[in-house]
């Protein structure tokens, strides 16, 4: 097989966050989409509509034709998805951090990762240009012609193999989801004290920023860094209510302190 | 006392990362800084010379005409340093999130707190204007004055009592430096397997980014939220060697779970 050129024929296994904006990207940047697979009907002709592809619910009616299958659902679908597909050696891709490559094996003899390493939502668009791309390929034809894909809607592709991917993947837990969850206690604790999240709007702005151009390690603040024992005491007394959120102040504090 | 006209006539007790950005900002905004007090020579030096004010490393050297004296330094030395000062009707303030205002009740009949909300780093502008200043005050006219001098330099000032503040430093703690922690454990990890920080940037500021008009309650993405066990495990496989990260890494996801 030759590298194939651009545009590709586009496959889209999925409707979600995920491949609702990496669809999204490719339709605007040229690639054609044939087809958008959900096993609900609502999920893939809304998503199809928008990027003129035919909408499908049933495996059996895909498209023969396309030059990219991209496999893009939950993480703890994706191998099971991928036996229920029989492709000769059309391009296989999945979009998850977290599973193997060879998940895919099976499937296709060309196969690889398309690992777009940002959050998405439902109405926020984002700016794939920014975004890094990790791929990883069965083959050399393969990985060429992914990274070529890659670099069509971003300026970010790296080479990333599935145990690196595993640790990437793993690390975004913590600096993203992880995260997310201490704004989100945070605005509990807020609201439930009648006082307004949006007061911590530029802390939690500037404090992002701040990696920017700086080792998080070094820009750590706060009492648990300067191990004020008053401070953090008083602060679990406030806590004391809630024991979950005392024992995860509590170990956080420990961690930052060693 | 009548409500203080601006400019204020400052004098600034500390010299640490809130002093600096506050006293310039202050500086800039056309107060008079007249002092800054640290027991380091170099330290109040170097700021006192960028403020065209006075250094001191002696309290008994303060000045007596001052209208305003910030006090702004580590949360676990306030109270202390504050009963080391003697003044008549002259403003005395502190910027801490954690410490109650009755600290400065012997220091000044007129007291208060001006604390501003947003995390301070060395060698990193932040813009005022947009920082939330909760002001507290022991009287209505050191009250109005305090508004007064917030509105100066932020367009965002709010009056917030001690309980209140507490809340919000506890919610600050979680929202800013354990989520900078997160960071942290990230970049650890892939430094770890040589792999570059700068993969997950912009996933962490999308993340920070989504606040500005989503709650994060409804962002949460990731292993946990979907209750993806077998992810979930890997990771914790991943993390066996590091019984600590481990043990973050189960309760942040048993947190998010519920």
């Amino acid at each position: 097989m030759a590298t194939t050129s651009l545009p590709q024929k586009i496959v889209l296994i999925g409707a979600g966050n995920v491949a609702t904006h990496l669809g999204t990207t490719l339709y605007k940047a040229g690639h054609t989409i044939l087809q958008v697979y959900s096993p609900h009907i609502k999920s893939a002709g809304a998503l199809a509509k928008k990027l003129n592809a035919q909408a499908i619910t049933d495996l059996k009616k895909l498209a023969t034709h396309g030059s990219i299958y991209i496999i893009s659902v939950k993480d703890d679908v994706v191998a099971e998805l991928a036996k229920q597909l029989e492709l000769k050696d059309q391009i296989v891709i999945h979009t998850s951090g977290s599973v193997e490559m060879t998940a895919l094996k099976n499937t296709s003899k060309n196969y690889g990762v398309f690992y777009p390493l940002q959050t998405f939502s439902k109405n926020k668009a984002v700016d794939f240009s920014t975004i890094p791309i990790c791929i990883e390929a069965s083959n050399k034809t393969t990985k060429n012609t992914l990274k070529r894909f890659a670099k069509s809607i971003s300026k970010h592709v790296e080479e990333i193999d599935s145990s690196q991917r595993k640790i990437l993947h793993l690390s975004a837990v913590f600096a993203c989801n992880f995260s997310n969850h201490m704004y989100t206690i945070a605005a509990s604790l807020l609201t439930k004290h009648q006082l307004s999240f949006d007061l911590l709007k530029p802390l939690i702005l500037e404090t992002a920023d701040k990696i920017k151009h700086h080792d998080p390690a070094l820009m750590q603040t706060g009492p648990a860094i300067r191990n004020d024992k008053k401070t953090m005491e008083a602060h679990l007394k406030l806590l004391s209510a809630n024991k979950k959120l005392k024992t995860i102040y509590k170990l956080i504090s420990e961690h930052i302190k060693n």
